[in-house]
């Protein structure tokens, strides 16, 4: 299995804090439940499709950027597939394809 | 509900064609059943975190590819969210990010 607390939950955790929101917040862009929102930044839950496309969404950022941290090398010669994990020990990036919705003007596009 | 079919299922079929694999390769090199992608292919299945992670490494792409076209538009003043497709009615374009495994050599990295 897959680090969903390192991973996902870490990356998403980062991105709601870049975007300055709560996890209420989040979850009533995302139109998602408030406790969704904290079990996924756990690592608590594994998420389907619709549902990271509604984080990205929410958040204005990249899929990539709810992805960073995770790889998974195939299979080779004599080697099983395996998960690896980028940022063991680094420290915690910011959210790089965040767009500033902060900083975004808002109700000015009548 | 996404669409699946023509977001990630269409995603996934133009990145595994652009990386010159057939399903049952894919397949192998993700990890999962070939059952299983044909599925993927035609949106009947909405895979977790874990899977996707998968199906990027498996295919050296970036997580972008397989989200292009779904967009989620969140809840605004008298809005609900709502999701909105970016690629209604335009060709099909190749899989910007895909690593060409194919040319790279193999087996000389010793």
């Amino acid at each position: 299995m897959v680090a969903l607390d390192r991973t996902l939950g870490a990356n998403l955790r980062l991105c709601r804090e870049a975007a300055e929101l709560t996890q209420e917040q989040l979850a009533h862009l995302a139109d998602l439940h408030p406790t969704y929102i904290s079990l996924l930044e756990r690592g608590q839950r594994n998420p389907g499709f619709e549902i990271t496309v509604k984080l990205i969404g929410a958040l204005g950022i990249a899929a990539d950027d709810l992805y960073r941290g995770a790889r998974w090398i195939p299979p080779d010669v004599g080697m099983e597939g395996r998960f690896a994990y980028d940022r063991d020990g680094a420290p915690a990036d910011p959210c790089p394809s965040r767009l500033k919705l902060a900083d975004q003007p808002k109700g000015t596009e009548d």
